[in-house]
């Protein structure tokens, strides 16, 4: 005699073949408990007591006042990508002629669009940004169309002023500096703390719009091994200083661009005190700050002492196309306002303002916590589907914040002729190359999971896993 | 017996009276025909003989379908600045400690403001400018807000192949880079054809802006002088050739600032020529050229050949506020994009599309052709105030284009002195040794015309006028 099974264990069962089937993806809500009730013709005890089991089982989570959800894949340490091994020399960074083809997809609309961490349309708020647009032009008229000296309009400085304090910055509207999205920041931040050859400690791997700035100052990198979790080795960052005179330490020290990792409070501290003993610049570029996908908003290192040079931008939560970006300069700031007055006196009236009035009155918190999710959301189901379409070597990363992913493959792995490969099939990435000052990590690559993902999306993810084992 | 005098003499007599008086002032349309008899009780007969009595004077001047206006004062050479004696020998740059200074006071409102060369609210189209963003917001919508890689919006590139047709130059959309305002252009124009320690021609004097450009890049300068009527003295420069390898040629051939010389076709071709002859790259300031205050629209070098990279931006047309600029880079396209892609590798899309509608659609030429005219009447205005309130010794410039007045004072005169005193009294200038790379100039100064004129302007050149005296 068969011993019958509980009503509810059946259910819980049967929706658990759903996720593992993809019915109900990462991120998915599952059915309201009345509405499962209807559905599989059960009591709403019944679907309380599958869920509940379910969620012992760490299938589905509950979430307070909004129901029941599939979450990401549970971290699997042996999976994530391991820190890159590094060079201990000194590096004048190479040339990567690759980069070019990947710049010149970015306006190709009918690629599947891996490549440029953007946020996609659903992201940008631009109706509300298009009402408050039309309110500052009625209001202002051509006081938004006049020229803004190179520090920045005051209502911008104001508004940032206050918006900082989350990340633990205390800086009035003086000491902030706007500027022409986060890229002008860290250019006037490095030529503010070095001079030619100096030496530049970077993570590895990093944006390689930071590599590209070190190059063209005439600057050399030292290369600082980043870890899944933790951040910068700040153990290998003591080894080089005790061998170089570094000038200055670029860092991502919240949701790093490519790793995703957050440092702790312990690092913060430990970095901001050898910026102190060793008398080197932390320039901290913190664009992907606001964006955890928890909500809990990572201080700036700066909340912990440290010679720190702050950078931030709207263009990973508000709109790229504004240009608004910004710097808290320190004990740089003078010579931060004279290199500006030089390179770029004058700055964008009408951003300004309109992100002024979108922080200080456009429910920029709610639309935080929209776009957060929608984030997060879009990395577990692009992650889903790698860990679904390529073959079990392959390492992932799953960022806490940020909307990017990393990927480690079997050493001999070519990223390059990969990219080579997928660009061909419709499909834009970056090779991991792009993100080592010596043009090492060859055998990773970046994919953005900033655009809605979809069928489309998923059919591009099934691609890369054909192609990565014809390349592998 | 005493002979009569015609009535129409009278009238004739009375009315140059109060034009001497200032009761109209340059620029001023005379009462209509018909009103002028009502006002003096003359038959309208008497009035049409008396104005034309005027005419043939040089008094008053007839436009069709418009009436009669006062003139600018006519064009006395004596009165000129004279071309600046320059040094022959390569120069590198001094750090103008006033200019900081000066910047800072672009703020303040409560200040005269003839430093900054910056349009008035009258001339910036603000409400045209709000319907045409509130519409392509409309439109568009995310689309404008997105990243708009280092070439820029398509549109706008589009937009300007054909406005730039006008100034002579044939160039494709691809063959056009939108930047943030001229000063980028610039700034790129400079990195792409020299390289640190080379030797750089500049107008003496020229606009600050491109002097610390110069010194920033680790170039030198050699000064090639100006004249009020010709533009650059092309002896000089070919003096300078004879002895120098000249890496690039800065030269702003219509309007120039802050003389405000044209360059005629013979000079542009014999420029082109030398460029070619000596492959030196000639970098063409062409932001005031749709500025003529007569209507015509003086070509660019490049319709005459030669190496040019053209930069020209709407600052001064629109909307400084936008900070939209372009360049055609001609021959040194691909390097200019490669180090765009690397200093600045976005562009502001909403304001590239804002400008791109304009310049479609947005009667752009009916708006140059009332700003010309509101350009004109400040200068003629501001320029009669000096010669009114200054003392005889003081030459001042003629623009035909372009809205800055340049001053040149006895040699024993400091303008840097003068700037101080005026700013003590609310008063903002740019004095000549900004203007000059060897800090030489130091008997001149820049007036901008920017502003509308008006009893405070009046007051603000009588208070500089006594000043002027002061230090004399």
């Amino acid at each position: 005699m068969k011993a019958a099974v509980p009503l509810y264990q059946d259910l819980a069962s049967r929706l658990a073949g759903l996720i593992r089937a993809g019915t109900f993806a990462a991120g998915d809500r599952l059915p309201s408990v009345r509405q499962a009730s209807r559905e599989h013709q059960v009591s709403i005890t019944t679907v309380m007591e599958a869920y509940r089991s379910l969620e012992d089982q760490g299938i589905i989570q509950a979430r307070p006042r909004s129901g029941y959800y599939v979450p990401p894949p549970s971290l699997d340490v042996s999976k994530l990508p391991m820190a890159a091994r590094h060079s201990k020399k000194p590096i004048i960074i190479a040339q990567a002629s690759i980069f070019q083809s990947v710049m010149d997809l970015a306006e190709n609309g009918r690629v599947v669009p891996f490549a440029a961490a953007a946020p996609d349309d659903s992201i940008i708020p631009s109706a509300k940004l298009a009402s408050i647009t039309n309110a500052v032009l009625r209001k202002s008229r051509s006081d938004a169309l006049r020229y803004t000296p190179p520090m920045g309009r005051r209502e911008l400085r104001l508004a940032l002023s206050r918006r900082l304090l989350v990340a633990g910055i205390k800086a009035g509207p003086d000491e902030i500096i706007t500027t022409q999205g986060a890229t002008e920041a860290l250019l006037l931040a490095l030529r503010a703390t070095t001079k030619r050859g100096d030496l530049v400690a970077v993570e590895t791997p990093t944006y390689f719009g930071i590599l590209h700035l070190i190059r063209d100052l005439g600057l050399r990198a030292i290369e600082v091994p980043v870890c899944t979790r933790d951040g910068m080795i700040l153990g290998a960052l003591e080894t080089a200083l005790k061998k170089h005179r570094i000038a200055a330490c670029v860092v991502q020290p919240n949701f790093q661009n490519p790793i995703g990792s957050v440092m702790d409070a312990a690092a913060k501290k430990r970095l901001a005190k050898l910026s102190e003993d060793h008398g080197f610049a932390i320039i901290e570029d913190d664009v992907y700050g606001e964006l955890s996908h928890d909500g809990g908003r990572p201080p700036s290192i700066a909340l912990y002492g440290g010679n720190v040079i702050h950078c931030g931008s709207i263009s990973k939560t508000l709109a790229p196309g504004l240009r608004v970006g910004w710097m808290v300069p320190g004990g740089w700031l003078d010579e931060v306002k004279r290199l500006k007055t030089i390179q770029c006196p004058w700055n964008a009236t009408l951003s300004e303002l309109v992100v002024a009035s979108f922080l200080d009155a456009g429910g920029y918190d709610r639309h935080l916590r929209r776009i957060r999710e929608l984030y997060s959301l879009q990395c577990a189901r692009t992650r889903q589907a790698v860990v679904r379409f390529f073959p079990p070597e392959c390492r992932v990363n799953q960022p806490a914040g940020g909307f990017v992913l990393w990927l480690e493959m079997p050493a001999d792995f070519d990223s390059e002729a990969f990219t080579v490969s997928a660009v061909a099939e419709g499909i834009s990435l970056v090779p991991g190359t792009l993100f080592s000052p010596s043009g090492g990590l060859k055998n990773c690559f970046r994919l953005s999971c900033g655009f809605a993902f979809g069928p489309r999306t998923l059919d591009a993810i099934a691609t890369l896993g054909r192609l990565v084992v014809r390349n592998g």
